[in-house]
């Protein structure tokens, strides 16, 4: 099955207007964690006039806490549904899921952006708001290609599973739901901010925190205390050095222009009460990267290798060890051969909406992919519209262009992967 | 005039138990700041039993804040009141003020505890609980020392000014206030906890917060971002540096026995908001000691002087310069010749009840007597039972028996200065 590529350029070109308006609507409702009902009720109004089977319910913990990929301290789901709208396939052909997640981080301080962060006001040819990029904008793509697929008529041989999920910026219970629901296919694409390129491969993550002793003592005969603060430097040092030493490891050819490609970012730390006393505990919190290649369990065990090493520099570490929690999200990593018909179709649809191949790399962040993937073996690639560097930070922003033609190319793909043979 | 050291001993003996009930009341009420009152309470009721002619009154902020030694960012002072007794002299002898502070530092985090911060329990000789050290175990001494002084009929010709002031852990306003009020004297002994030791010098010291930036950015591409806990890093370890320039140039002999006579202590650091962010801020809070020969405004520009070198090894700094802000409490430092009479004094008593010379050192932390002697000319020694190590933190406890010792040793201090000729 194919048709003329000219024909989704046109059926994608005239929804511009109308995906405009839609994403400024999905924009617009501020979809933080616990907030995330009237983004969803834009979703499930578009999935409706596209004739989806939809699929609307609140997680009930108690059905995905005991699944080993479980993080999450989030004990009230009510009002705040996860969506899946399926486009049932005539049969023989490979299923697709298409995942975004909706919820948003928080905006941060509003002095820093330029306008309301839920503005989305379009300027210049960019979309503004938080989630514009991260990643609204992508489900907006995905929604605008089936939209696109629907109006040429083309048939469907695989299913179209298309899921709106909650929870992925705090662990992925969202797209675990989902998984455990009973929704598997034979490939998944998600629209996160990739800046156009594909990548097969993601980097997982899980979050630490670390509580490092000091002991008290009045500021002016500090001599006769140990400051939780310097010890708290030492091990912010040793895990530069861990994070040196991982990165050194490194040989993935998709990995080659990423600065550090497993990073160990130390997010917070917060320690003492009083100007003038020697602090007795500093809590730092982090999130560590975990390759495609590797599982949780052995990154867990050298991070903690690495802080039990800080006993041979300081034998204040081994009376009194740092102690190492692990504690709110954890992003699975997902790996995919280049080679995989899922990349190479994408590739191939890429190509023919935009003359150039596409840049194959590895992301340096996770997604829910990897829950997909290690959880079901489903093969997934993540190729979206949006920008990293403009996630999670003031002004976010999308360009307009590239999510339409991310869009021709997803549009592309669904009517090619769908229709081959499983 | 003179009295037979004895029958002070008998009567600083006879009055153990009650004093042992009277520490124990202090410890109990809680008066951390904005809290004194209940603490100040049972001062005021044994002032009253000692025949004091009391003073109590609610600091007035405008009246002490066009002071340039004023640091307080306390704007209520309603219901905890400053407190001043007054025993009149006879007339033509040297007038004394005994200083203590009712005010103690908050207890910390209370599982570090044995047992409840303001149990007052007896065991084993100690008395504990927060502010039994510092200082109102120093306090119980001095009015036992008058209470003794008293109970022999000893006729005084100088006036004895006993205060109990707020705010000394906030930078002093309370002796400040007092100072204003019209209190002064001939000489001044502050019983914070020198383990018995006699301070001629005292360490000023300021606090300062420092504000350093960052960029923020996503933790999987933290190399888009600069992380300001890095910075605050790089920040403490100029501080360390500069504390040991400063200290390398300490040569006063009082100074000889103190590992680090002018400290700079960073008391806390707080950054970040999200495990996977760059944090873009770091708060850092911390106190530099002032020497005895320095004066605040030196010291300052050496800190920032110090500071501002940092765009050298790295130019962030020169573009996001740290911003320092002089904030909170504030102790002037103090000096007085080791040979002048109320040491000569004090030291000779010492040696009177034990046996032996006192240690004459420098103190390595600020007092209120700073505030007396560089505002007024008052000569100022520190002297008293409790021990710094315990000050501020956890089971902070006093020996009771150095508690008699120094009202001893004080007692007999009160009826040979204040009948000395001024």
């Amino acid at each position: 099955m194919t048709v003329e590529r000219h024909l989704i350029a046109q059926a994608v070109a005239e929804r511009r207007k109308e995906t405009i308006a839609f994403l400024q609507r999905l924009v617009q409702e501020d979809s933080i964690r616990g907030n995330e009902a009237g983004a969803q009720a834009v979703i499930i109004e578009k999935c409706r006039k596209l004739g989806m089977e939809l699929d609307i319910w609140e997680i009930d913990r108690t059905e995905v806490e005991s699944h080993p990929f479980f993080r999450c301290d989030r004990e009230q789901f009510t009002g705040n549904p996860n969506v899946v709208g399926v486009l049932k396939g005539t049969g023989g052909g490979k299923s697709l899921i298409l995942n975004g997640h909706i919820d948003v981080v928080p905006a941060g301080d509003r002095k820093d952006w330029s306008a309301d962060p839920y503005s989305g006001k379009v300027e210049n040819g960019r979309l503004y708001g938080r989630g514009s990029t991260d990643m609204k904008g992508g489900t907006a793509s995905l929604l605008l290609a089936i939209e696109a697929v629907q109006s040429l008529g083309v048939p469907l041989k695989g299913s179209v599973i298309f899921q709106s999920v909650i929870e992925e910026e705090s662990g992925g219970a969202g797209t675990l739901a989902a998984l455990k629901r009973g929704y598997v296919a034979d490939g998944a694409i998600i629209p996160e901010p990739t800046n156009m390129k594909i990548f097969p491969k993601q980097q997982g993550s899980m979050w630490f925190r670390l509580k490092v002793k000091g002991k008290s003592a009045h500021g002016g005969t500090r001599y006769e205390g140990v400051s939780a603060i310097d010890n708290a430097v030492t091990v912010i040092q040793r895990l530069h050095e861990l994070e040196r030493d991982r990165n050194d490891r490194v040989d993935d050819p998709l990995y080659e222009n990423i600065p550090i490609p497993l990073p160990i970012n130390i997010g917070k730390i917060s320690s003492g009460e009083w100007p003038s006393s020697v602090p007795d505990v500093a809590i730092i919190e982090g999130r560590i990267g975990v390759g495609p290649w590797e599982d949780m369990e052995s990154v867990e065990e050298e991070l903690i290798e690495a802080l039990g090493d800080l006993k041979k520099i300081d034998e204040w570490f081994d009376q009194h060890p740092v102690e190492i929690e692990w504690f709110g999200g954890r992003w699975q990593p997902g790996s995919l051969e280049p080679g995989h018909p899922l990349i190479q179709t994408l590739s191939e649809e890429f190509q023919k909406v935009c003359a150039v191949r596409p840049v194959i790399e590895a992301s340096p962040w996770g997604t829910d992919g990897g829950i997909l993937s290690k959880g079901a073996g489903i093969p997934v690639a993540v190729f979206g519209p949006g920008t990293t560097e403009l996630a999670h930070d003031a002004d976010e922003s999308i360009e307009l262009e590239h999510l339409f033609k991310s869009a021709e190319i997803l549009a592309g793909f669904i009517v090619e992967w769908c229709n081959q043979p499983v």
